[in-house]
């Protein structure tokens, strides 16, 4: 136990919302809250660094207990998010003068940063500059990303949550897409720009005998030729019937998105400046094309990231314990890190326990699916993945409903910075 | 009452999905098997009509009853469904006289169909060929569907689960799309060809604070010009968060779909086909050029109709009691009836009764939305909506989770009937 550090807490919520990361900031807040004697305010700051740099943050401390819990079944990001890069201290240091300025000024000595891979980045440069400028504070990085890609983590707060509405709802649609007697390929398409976690979610559904045929993630490169062969071995086998889940981000073996290539020849300047559908539809039409049937092209979008009433209660807990256990080791001395959970499987069923990684391991690097989970020729996930998946998207944990609709979390956000 | 008829039952699912129809079903097979005095076998026609012209059904007396009430629960339709339009009989009655073959080699006394407009009409004619042709049988309609255009009931079984998945999702999402700090106008595109009512339902999360700012119904003539002068006034009182729910079926003053008028001068035949996204994407993509902010189209696609995990209690009771009913109604002797749902407010809360009405009035005739309900130049809906459809959707009611999934019901479905 290092001496007691006192002074106020900083918190800010970046990149993409999830369904829990607000159930992190519910986790630091009350967490904090408890820990008067040396956290002396507690800061939610509006928009992230944005708030930072433009003095613009909330009392957490005036906000009610009650609404502050409603965080943990509250989606998107209460506080608003950013995305703002950072610049390389060596070439320009003005926003992190600018930073130790505020932190100065409202004796702010924990700085708590809740996001993926950029904005661990972020937290990590913070926490470097600070301490070579000398300013005592302890910064922890919170991971959040449904993409599931931070690195030495086993899994990423808000990636069960979105894991569990991929495969609850492919189990809907598979239901749905195959009710008449009729060929029909469905082509559902998922996030993951880098990294296939979410789309490999649907594998999940496999395990109920209600999943896609063929799943296609950005590990695995794409043609179209295999695709379409894919296709037609399953379209053969089943009466006509196939479904099939493909990641956004999918892409050639040079790297280029199949939703670029796929655009190119299309007319860009029509009435209306139409806007072409994603990848899953463009397939679809590729499908109707080849097989002469009905095809279906249906995106997730953002629902998959903000489907907190199909969240994972374990989600919603360990996004939680990420929070309050980040206070927890700042209030215990340690500085410099990112939150992350182990996998225990000692007691032969999963339990995640909470531990740390130093924070420039965090920022930056991509975590994907591993080759060998990948199996039928690049288009399915083997049980190696669902052993590891499945344990995180058990139980259920949503708002309480009011009306028949969920009662989320109102924030008074009373101002605590001069904005300007 | 009348007197007692005996025979076998015939029960067959058509039209569109939904997440009750298969209540629907548990209560007409579970009212059913009650009635062993008259009823002496329940068939499910597999794919509706085509099940009954091809001898394909299923002896629903062999499943389990467990499973039977797990339908309850289960979205789409588990017998399978069929889009088959009936000859008029006077023109050809090929089709009608091989369905009195088949209800006479089975001896059939009770056929019951449930489903929408096109499928009360197929119910209808099939009631009215067979009363002249002096097959005594009592045929009933069982009312289906999420657009909610069924003449002569309050509202359809299925429109207040899709309302539910449609409000709430507008809420989450209206939380993802205004988290950063940057314009951003959302459209999101709900189905409905001919009546708003499930668009319409996106004003429900008006109730939370957390709705669109502007809903595009059907029921008024849209024109690209009155809507960019809404867009514009939302985007200048919002700090340009606007968030839009329109239908499918938005279409101009000559009836043709905005859809169609915005796709006419697009490529049809460039690399791999590309189909267009639906209109909201459109009308995105529309505002983004006319606003130069982000812009995103997103489409509730089928995961609207088959979105079970988010089924409304009352929608899910009252499609279980409108099939038990019609059993109820038909083993009493009523027959050429569909089965329909009247508001009692007596007590001063919203009470669903049964009751029916002549099948030929349900047959082909839409129920729109009152014009009276739609305010706001045509952009939004009025209290007299929000206290129409609010008690409807009260309630949660899910499948039982296995492994953190649904279990939905698995049927044997032994076949019943000699399939050619």
């Amino acid at each position: 136990m290092k001496e007691k550090l006192v002074g106020a807490l900083m918190f800010g919520q970046s990149g993409g919302p999830s369904s829990v990361i607000n159930a992190s900031a519910a986790g630091v807040f009350t967490e904090a809250l408890k820990h008067s004697d040396c956290i002396t305010k507690v800061y939610g700051l509006a928009h992230g660094i944005r708030g930072l740099l433009d003095e613009d943050f909330y009392d957490i401390g005036q906000e009610d207990e009650k609404e502050l819990l409603l965080l943990k079944n509250t989606p998107s990001s209460a506080l608003g998010s950013v995305r703002y890069k950072l610049a390389d201290p060596k070439k320009d240091d003005t926003d992190y003068k600018r930073m130790l300025e505020v932190f100065k000024k409202y004796n702010v000595r924990y700085f708590f940063y809740n996001g993926g891979n950029d904005s661990m980045d972020t937290c990590n440069k913070i926490s470097k500059f600070m301490k070579k400028s000398g300013w005592e504070m302890r910064v922890m990085g919170v991971p959040k990303t449904i993409d599931n890609d931070l690195f030495g983590t086993d899994h990423c707060p808000g990636y069960a949550s979105a894991a569990k509405y991929v495969a609850t709802t492919t189990m809907e649609l598979k239901l749905d897409a195959t009710v008449y007697d009729k060929p029909m390929i469905t082509v559902i398409e998922a996030m993951g720009r880098h990294a296939g976690w979410l789309t490999a979610a649907s594998a999940l559904a496999c395990t109920k005998g209600l999943g896609p045929d063929l799943i296609y993630l950005p590990e695995v490169p794409f043609t179209k030729e295999k695709f379409l062969a894919d296709v037609k071995a399953k379209y053969e086998a089943n009466n006509g019937k196939v479904m099939i889940c493909v990641s956004e981000g999918i892409a050639g073996e040079d790297g280029v998105l199949i939703a670029e290539k796929m655009n190119e020849n299309v007319a860009k300047d029509s009435f209306g400046h139409v806007q072409l559908g994603g990848v899953g539809q463009m397939l679809a039409t590729l499908c109707a094309k080849e097989f002469g049937c009905k095809t279906r092209g249906i995106e997730f979008s953002l629902m998959q990231r903000c489907g907190a009433h199909l969240a994972s209660k374990v989600d919603v807990e360990e996004a939680f314990k990420s929070g309050a256990q980040a206070v927890k080791y700042a209030v215990a001395g340690r500085t410099d890190k990112m939150v992350v959970i182990k996998r225990d499987m000692s007691s032969g069923k999963y339990k995640g326990k909470m531990s740390a990684v130093p924070l420039k391991l965090a920022a930056n690097t991509e975590q994907k699916i591993p080759q060998e989970w990948i199996i039928n020729n690049g288009t399915m996930l083997s049980q190696a993945y669902v052993d590891y998946a499945l344990p995180l998207i058990q139980g259920d944990c949503k708002a309480p409903l009011e009306d028949g609709l969920p009662r989320f979390a109102h924030l008074k956000k009373v101002q605590a910075g001069k904005k300007a």
